[in-house]
């Protein structure tokens, strides 16, 4: 049930964006999540398929603070993002 | 009228947090913005603000797309984010 979560990290953008396309094979709701420096290409990942692939896409963003072990003990802080994707009901079909 | 903006770009963090910081001096609501690379800092600026030093602020975040002029001229498509911070009316003062 978690297969329409996509995981941004250091790979290039249009990685991201066909793991975006093809998870809403399945879905018409894909969350796009990313920590740290990866937040950049998130945002760019999710832009990208909603300007020029998915037109009718509504994201809606949640950002927060997530503790991650740190290298010495104890915990680090690391800021994430969750882009949700939503296809909109009243999207156009081609030729309607 | 715009002073409750902070645009982010390539400083450290926490140069962002204390304009964040020091904006709310004025106005209940700050907008932190950024481009492309600077996201993730804009993300990480307006987190640590909220989690260290103003717990009681509500975040809300909007992600598009800008055209910019490209450097041989056409233009080129950008990301954004804007983060919308916000004190709560119903936030704790200290010792109530």
């Amino acid at each position: 049930m978690s297969e329409n979560i996509v995981y941004v990290g250091s790979k290039p953008v249009m990685t991201y964006v066909t793991a975006i396309l093809s998870s809403f094979k399945d879905s018409p709701e894909v969350v796009v999540k990313a920590r740290g420096r990866a937040i950049s290409t998130a945002v760019d990942a999710a832009e990208v398929t909603r300007t020029r692939f998915m037109t009718d896409l509504k994201p809606s963003v949640i950002i927060g603070t997530e503790k991650l072990p740190g290298t010495e003990g104890g915990t680090r802080n690391v800021s994430f993002i969750e882009i949700n994707l939503k296809k909109s009901p009243e999207a156009k079909t081609p030729g309607a």
